[in-house]
């Protein structure tokens, strides 16, 4: 009998609430609303909080993330909120429905907080973004954020930059009030949105091995350090076929082929993780933030000899009606001519180069490659010579 | 002193009205309304149509292509077109701002045929397509080139299939009558667009090598039979990476990258053309089509063992709004796994999927690694599986 441990969302969308049903069809006992208090090891048994205990022969885990929180007093007050699992989104929804808010903090300024910017600001409510750092999602060259900020700050969200945090007490014009260093704000509701890193604990407790990215140390086939105990997602390493190390990259694609993987292998069809290549998107208002591969850093960090150039080009050929800028940033090794990373935005097709530029990193194609490779023109969408050629050409004259 | 032999377009547009200005302005003597007659490869002479003789060391040909014609009596009458040069375009543009066309005719169904109607359609122009064959495009799978077809009804066009045509002459109730073995047609204008071959007129005449595709043999370095003789774009062939052989494949991007070649070597800086992937798009109304790598016919005859199959998936995740439906084949070489063919068709996100794809072609990636490739993955821009994965999964399934 296999048992599934955990969360399942029972209210949310259609697709979501025929999932315990799917979990039953496949012959698997759903466990919810009981944690699990520890694993014995020993005996090969799951031991709930309510203390019952599930025999077992293979364990996988999937125990994803933990949210990070400031740490400051009052950020557990009612109307101050994590974004971490669906029922957190679902429960923020019925907050501000049951409420009628009126302005929004959130504090953090990665993908997830951008987001959640544009997520209140289409419903009306005035936001403010706090961030300790001088620009938001750190992943982009500053050029390509600042961009990023222009389109925030153009469709009304304040950015309050270079903040620590204090407190967060009661308001008085709104709900809530967060003391900062520059001054208190105030809101109706707090989103924390500082980032996530691995659920570990219960691997930690089983002694399982913790990479130094701090996440479950597994191999290719999705198992740990224990014979019979496999991780999958985002509470465990990747490794990343750029940089060659071993990486935690907390990003729902990912997990899913982990997952998958992990499963084939218990269930004794052999598949192997081929590792990642660091992609990641996200949409903010009307323009697209892309990345892959590894930032000039983490390519010093592996031991790379990174140069880097920002080009800005044009989404579509220049004789084409419509918003078109795209910055492109790639990063090669001055030592082997490799490409090890590329970082986009703007309005148009930007995703679908940073997928291009994915798969020549997946298969670790040189930058002289990429000024010559073949894609496929056509005015509405890209110029004779794409965004992509021009930019390696660009870095290649660098180098 | 460096000749410009041929076409300079002098009224178009900025870009290209600054071309003469551009050429002199780098030294280049410009010769135009005055054709080649021979070359004397002996005297190292170009012989112009009215007998001036141009001395040369290097020799570089971009003769391009000659358009195909039907053959039939009257196919030379006023309001009959080819397209294309950018001449012809204009040339059609005056005709229907001066005659108040009503109705069009294009001949042929392929992508610059798809364009023509769009552009008659958008002018507010009732368009007839008529078509040798069952299907317009015939690069992409029927299924796929069946919901292009839907497209293009749904805007008004009238497609005309399988029908051979006998002759133009004098219209009743339009301007031109084109008699078929389907009846007779009326329009405005008749626009004939039945596909181009290399113009090798001259280096015919000079006895160059010509290859198996019928345009002319060179080297990665764009050289041709004779040390002192290079060749670059339409005219001359390019190597595939897929099927190893040598192609032509009239496009722009290709002929602008060979150019720069040509001239790269011919001014002493060494660079090679590293071949194609036979990547290509068009955009036809609110649809996108796109492919890369070979076709199975083309596999077949380069001796790999194609299978292939069509995956019908959705641009975006499930859960976010409007179009998204997208068709991708996939085509494999059953022995060695390797990734043979892509097309794709849809209305968001279709170039930019082909081009991850063209990359994958470019680097000889298998069908299994596509299947779990590292992909920048968020809700507006895809599944967490993505349509390229599942694709490469479910055609992994079949082998």
């Amino acid at each position: 009998m296999p048992y599934y441990i955990g969360d399942v969302i029972k209210d949310a969308r259609k697709l979501t609430a025929r999932t315990p049903e799917k979990f039953r069809e496949g012959g698997i006992e759903i466990i919810i609303d009981n944690g699990v208090a520890e694993v014995d090891e020993r005996r090969q048994e799951v031991i709930l909080a309510d203390g019952k205990a599930l025999p077992y022969d293979i364990l996988a885990l999937g125990t994803g993330t933990e949210a990070l929180r400031p740490g400051i007093p009052g950020e557990d007050r009612e109307g101050v909120f994590l974004l971490r699992k669906l029922t957190d989104a679902l429960t923020i929804k019925s907050y501000l429905e049951a409420t009628g808010c009126r302005r929004a903090i959130v504090i953090g300024a990665g993908f997830i907080a951008m987001e959640a910017c544009e997520a209140f600001v289409t419903r009306g409510i005035e936001t403010e973004m706090i961030h300790r750092g001088k620009l938001p999602v750190a992943r982009w060259d500053a050029e390509l954020s600042s961009a990023l900020l222009e389109e925030i700050k153009r469709r009304g969200v304040i950015f309050t930059s270079e903040t620590t945090l204090t407190s967060i007490v009661e308001g008085a014009a709104y709900r809530l009030r967060l003391n900062t260093n520059r001054g208190p704000r105030e809101a109706d509701i707090i989103l924390i949105a500082t980032g996530v890193r691995p659920d570990t604990r219960l691997a930690r407790a089983m002694g399982l091995t913790i990479g130094a990215s701090g996440a479950i140390a597994v191999n290719f086939s999705q198992r740990t350090c224990r014979e019979n105990v496999y991780a999958a997602g985002d509470c465990c390493e990747s490794y990343h076929r750029v940089s060659r190390r071993w990486v935690n990259i907390p990003l729902g694609d990912i997990a899913n082929k982990q997952g998958r993987v992990a499963g084939s292998n218990i269930g004794g069809t052999p598949r192997i993780f081929p590792g990642v290549v660091g992609a990641q998107s996200f949409r903010i208002f009307s323009w697209e933030a892309a990345a892959a591969g590894v930032t000039e850093r983490e390519a010093a960090t592996a031991g790379f000899h990174p140069i880097s150039d920002v080009f800005w080009g044009n989404a579509t050929a220049g004789s084409m009606p419509g918003p078109k800028k795209i910055g492109l940033k790639l990063i090669a090794d001055r030592a082997t001519g490799r490409l090890l990373g590329a970082q986009a935005v703007g309005e148009q097709r930007v995703v679908g180069r940073i997928n291009t530029l994915a798969a020549a990193l997946w298969a670790g194609l040189a930058i002289d490659e990429l000024g010559y490779i073949d894609l496929a023109y056509s005015p509405p969408f890209s110029g004779a010579w794409d965004v992509i050629h021009l930019a390696a050409q660009n870095l290649l004259r660098k180098m």
